[in-house]
């Protein structure tokens, strides 16, 4: 249940492309900005380079609403940069949308951003100082700003000392000139992989991007690394001295593709074993495993075969609604749940359900699932999540709900489980966790543990 | 792979409302039909009674494109019908949208209808030459002029005669007076479900409806049922006299939606059945079981239980893909399959794959999607299908490609294994479908065995 | 001030084309109906024939929004006709909307109705007695009942005993086979030209759509006159006998374009006999001469030439309204004037005014006026009409309110002027009206004297 | 024929209001920008005061298109500015769309400017070797860098010596904190009025707006001129020296509405002013005096009265071309023309016309019109033009097509005539233009005579 506000909101996906010869930039981009749709759907937009000059064209909506135009048309380009963002602060301007194109002394630069600087309100205080003007509430207006202050001459030398000045998660892709650049922030919050095939370079969030576009050749851009393309090939600067990492370990628990590789991991395997995981502490439980769809699905399937009971399609989902088509607010919640998905009867009366999502916010859908799914029958209702407990905020790029509104705040397990009608609720402990990824010490869990690499007031 | 055009189409969903009192019919008119959007998606329409006079509200496009109007109206009614509608024949014009209101010498009548009548040809001529005007090239006009002229004073009189007048598919939903009534034809065609709670009658194709609006007691409106419902409640006709059943094998196999219940069949357990049998007809064969999703999910389901393989989201659904979004038909096929869905490269590298979808029309998306497997990695590919080889045409609501262009009608599936470049295809046998539903002389398998209960020319 | 609810309403326009070869017919459809528009702005649609089929294409909404489409699409066709509408009876529905095009024993035929046909209701009720079936409320379906029901094998044989049947208002075009039919009643209500030139043929409401063209050579159609014109060219039938003409008076007054020649009669110059003719009846009475634009302005150039005084555009219309913008309903009707018209201070300050107007419907539109002129310093304000006081309904294809709400059906001229706060208010008498006409005698004046050429109950 | 291209356009026009009890200040904002709609149809914005904090909504589009939502909406507040645009340079971008809001040291800051700063280049330039970053290619966003750079602690200290810096023309309406500022560039080149009401403070480009909401008392901003508008009332600033005005006389002619006051002139007298002024150079010449509609209408009234010649309306205009309806850029111009004007033949065959038009640019509209009215049977055509020849640019907020295409740049009025086909054609001369108008020392004339109060290269 993600379209709902019982759910965790991504920040944007960033794509960026480079071309040795001509092509239909726009069109490119429209591709592999679509399977980043999932990463935010409130805007879209590209800018791309034609005779010497930047092109940006985005506006509020889908990828599908705002670039469809592209696809019927034939522009040549050599390079270009992409973004789709889920707006939360600021609201929903098409103001927040990027790329943001600029002009200033070192010339015309675009730029889209991946992530939160969490360190951004003190440098747009020092900016503001100063006398720069702000017209978005978006951080990443603050890097063009010190791009367009800085002394330097060189602008790579430019970028590299502004970079050192933020703190948090920022994956950039930067039109300069004819150079596309790539940049992964040297903690590594968010995934930014890059590829090259045919004299075609792209840099994207996820790896389903080069897939879209049949680019099978890719590896991470690391953390602290700046990838620079241009006609005379690719360069890799490291811009940083090396850092802890703190990837963001909800982007394999739930905000990429299943078919994604990032932080050089299959999620799809990755979800598996959390799955798996929670299979063993649960010991032999119930009778089938079902996923609250989409976002429990591969877990779902790991717990299926690590506990040997039979997997199954228990709740429907009507695809008609989400994307298309949003219920009116009037709407009751109840009547948004039931509309969207819809037991099968005859899998789930009298069964033992295992009931898999990845995390509790609100609680609040799921307390509609389980009412749903009594009515149906079912004999008993045990909910598992494959994220541990929620306790704490993120300034690294991901929307979660105040303190208060975190289910997990006010209530333990069993307390969950009695409100929302439950017979048990689990959570995969940290540890458990940490288990089943390969590096688990170079991930971030401070929405679950509050150990924020960074100190925020 | 269903929204292209190598697949199968449905004609149409109907529904009907009767509630004791004034309630807000077209409200849940909007939701029940809603629910019944698989089945049409290119007009929706309804019918609801206001101050004795009949209004009528229908377009082109989907149910939330058409009556999300309805959402925020406030309107007091005691009676409803509505329609979502594919159109085939004559394409896609308003006219040809449902349901039709007419006025005669009878009063006002509206009627929603799903399914085809297939000597609608020769009544209409004999309605033609009598002076009558057809202004929509539908069917379900010619059942209109015959109420119309009947020299029966009373109406349900009159409506018996001319049902048995008809041949072929007709579940009918009508407003005559303070009545709905609810038809279904003496061979049983198509599936209509009524049912009743809290003075709201509701009758619809597929029971998903019900549990849309929260009606949890229904019941199979039985081939050649007539039922009427106003104000003193229900009343039940039988207008025919018993004939045999030809219910659409092709419902279970492959329209409804899995969690309804049709045909007095679980559709969920009816297609895990299937799986189930192909299962048994391999043996021990591959490495995983994988669906094209939706439409294989269930059978997959059951192949994998029966033979014990594990079951895998080895394709990856885009869900921004279709609904909202239709790729332009400059794109090439190919990249339309690739953007909806593409493989899980770590779970199919290396094995071999059994892939279950329902059926298999042109084979031009198979033939994509072994391709995508492959690239991804797939050691074996063994495609299997729910529906046994197409060779037919439908003359009751189904439309199917031409003979020419079905692929079973030029190639035995080795050969269509050769072609789509899987190591094999496999369909399920006639005699072991029948054995997965629980009265299988009382289906139609006429688009299998060419066994068309009416004779046509 | 005609686009507010207080003013008449025009039912249609229609067009009919034929070329010799192959042409861009809905092309040059669209630029005959965009011409037409004022006739009906509801709906719009076309039919015209291609490969011996004939396409249908209607909507609600204007000539722009409906039939843009066409400008872009190359399609060739040697026939086609159209139709604008405002819908009355029966309300804003697009069934109603025209041409209608059926199927029936004689073939596909397709049909463009401008008028009301007065006793359709008696004609509908013997249809429906007899089985008829009726979509829309328009009359103009009982005409293609009738033409599918009779014996009679010719269809120009049949064609004409129909028309023999219809009382009122009538002119169509139909396509029938190849031929394109032109009809006008025998009692000439509504105005009909033809003309040819290089091989196309039009027909046509008004002959501001032959100029829309470049076809400057045409006639009128005659009352009771049918035009066939197909390969062979053009042939006329009288298909009745002689009547008294009944030419409706307010398309003079206030309907057609004044660039349209219509009844033999050019627009623009009969509406400034109307002027002058109110100028002599007043004698020596303001200082200038204002038009409520666009409605009064060529009787206001006449007024004014023949006074003698000078005509100023003292009101200046806001040309973003009413077209592209029509304020909420929830916006009070004077802010609704003022946004539309504003006064030129400077002309209007301390002159008295002589106002000219078409005619007085309910009044409320005309008091806001005549306080904006007093706020902007008028000395005062002498409303004239150019129709004389309407009292009457019409059965002829004009939407008048009802005779509570004509204002002249509760007051005298005097009383109206106290009411709206003129100074006085002067309508042009019947006697005057007829002396600005070449033949009085062939018109109808039943809106204002009662006098209807049919019974009616 | 001001829709097309071979016309002049304008930039802008601005609206302020301030109240001092909380109102519906974006319903206020919406009237008042409908009525300034001629004065830029490319997009609309509005911002206003809520809780402290500054909305701005604005989009591509008119005011009914982007601004209708807040009709619906009751939002009170006690200030807000609107803006209307036709964008010229940087294209049709919603990045230009104005008002342009920001942050800063001094806080947020909205602006919407009408007019030409034609030092902004430099000034730019300044600010971007200083490090400034710009987002639109809009002069306007300069403005508020000078702010938020300024070291003033006062920010109306601030903002006096910033517009000193400036050069050429600018109106602003801008709010800071609760503060509404208006001001008007030391030349005067755009027009600017203020008036109060009931506590209500209007400022606007011009009178037809505070006429759009009954505010009947204004008074026009003067050249240098800033009005600050807050709770305790209205304070002005005569924030420089004083210099040689310069106001626009192409505002006069042509831009503003002629029931709209401005430059302290009536613009209807004013326009007939030149057209009695073109009558007297003519003498008695022709038979009837017409109008281009509407730019050539209170030109061609003069006229007419001068001449005592009649004047007719001799093209009709079809209202439905040009605001919600553009012809496809594939049609011909000529096409265009016809399908918005139409001659009444009646009127013109055989007589001697005077035409009266506004200005010339490049000639090909006239040239269409010569030939319809030739057509129609004029005996002769001569066209006045009410603005002199054309042969220069405008640095200051017109935009006039290049030098080359102007054709008075490469043809003398005689050769003009011979081109478009008329009898003659002649302009208004520069010195009797100056006679139309009161203190004609205070315009400037620049795109007539090359004049240029700054220099450009």
């Amino acid at each position: 249940m993600k379209e709902t506000q019982d759910s965790l909101k991504h920040f944007c996906g960033i794509v960026g492309l480079h071309s040795r010869s001509p092509i239909n930039i726009p069109h490119k981009l429209f591709y592999t900005l679509f399977s980043l749709q999932h990463r935010g759907q409130e805007s879209a937009g590209i800018t791309y380079r034609k005779e010497d000059k930047l092109v940006t064209y985005k506006d509020l909506g889908k990828v599908s609403d705002v670039l469809t135009r592209y696809l019927t048309k034939d522009i040549h380009s050599e390079i270009g940069i992409g973004h789709v963002r889920y707006s939360t602060f600021g609201g929903n301007k098409v103001e927040n949308a990027q790329p943001i194109t600029i002009s200033c002394n070192k010339g015309e630069i675009s730029l889209a951003h991946n992530g939160n600087i969490s360190n951004a309100s003190e440098i747009r205080k020092a900016l503001t100082d100063n006398g720069a003007i702000f017209q978005s509430t978006s951080d990443s207006e603050i890097v063009l700003h010190l791009i367009a202050k800085s002394k330097e001459k060189d602008f790579l030398q430019a970028l590299t000392t502004i970079l050192n000045q933020l703190e948090g998660a920022f994956c950039f892709t930067i039109i300069f000139n004819d150079m596309l650049i790539a940049v992964r922030d040297p903690n590594g919050f968010r995934p930014l992989y890059i590829g090259e095939q045919d004299g075609i370079t792209l840099t994207a969030s996820e790896t389903c991007a080069f897939d879209s576009i049949g680019i099978t050749n890719y590896r991470q851009v690391e953390a602290g690394e700046m990838v620079i393309i241009d006609k005379s090939g690719q360069r890799s600067i490291r811009f940083s001295e090396d850092k802890k990492k703190h990837q963001c370990i909800f982007e394999l628990i739930y905000f990429a593709r299943p078919d994604s590789y990032i932080f050089n991991h299959s999620v799809y395997l990755a979800r598996k074993k959390m799955g798996a995981m929670l299979a063993k502490a649960d010991g032999k439980l119930g009778d089938i495993v079902m996923a609250v769809p989409e976002s429990g699905n591969s877990a779902a399937i790991g717990y299926a075969q690590e506990a040997n009971l039979p997997f199954e399609f228990g709740l429907t989902r009507n695809f008609y609604v989400g994307r298309s088509f949003i219920l009116p607010t009037t709407e009751k919640r109840e009547m948004a749940v039931r509309t969207k998905l819809n037991p099968v009867r005859e899998i789930v009366k009298g069964k033992k359900v295992i009931l898999i999502d990845d995390s509790l916010v609100r609680g609040t859908t799921s307390k509609i699932l389980v009412k749903i799914l009594r009515e149906a029958g079912a004999a008993e209702i045990h909910l598992r999540l494959s994220a541990p407990e929620l306790h704490f905020p993120c300034y690294y790029g991901i929307d979660i709900p105040t303190k208060e509104e975190l289910i997990s705040n006010s209530k333990s397990p069993d307390e969950i489980a009695k409100f929302i009608g439950a017979d048990s609720v689990k959570f995969i402990p940290i540890d458990d966790l940490r288990q089943c990824i390969d590096d688990p010490d170079d991930f971030c869990y401070a929405c679950f543990n509050g150990d924020h690499p960074y100190q925020h007031k």
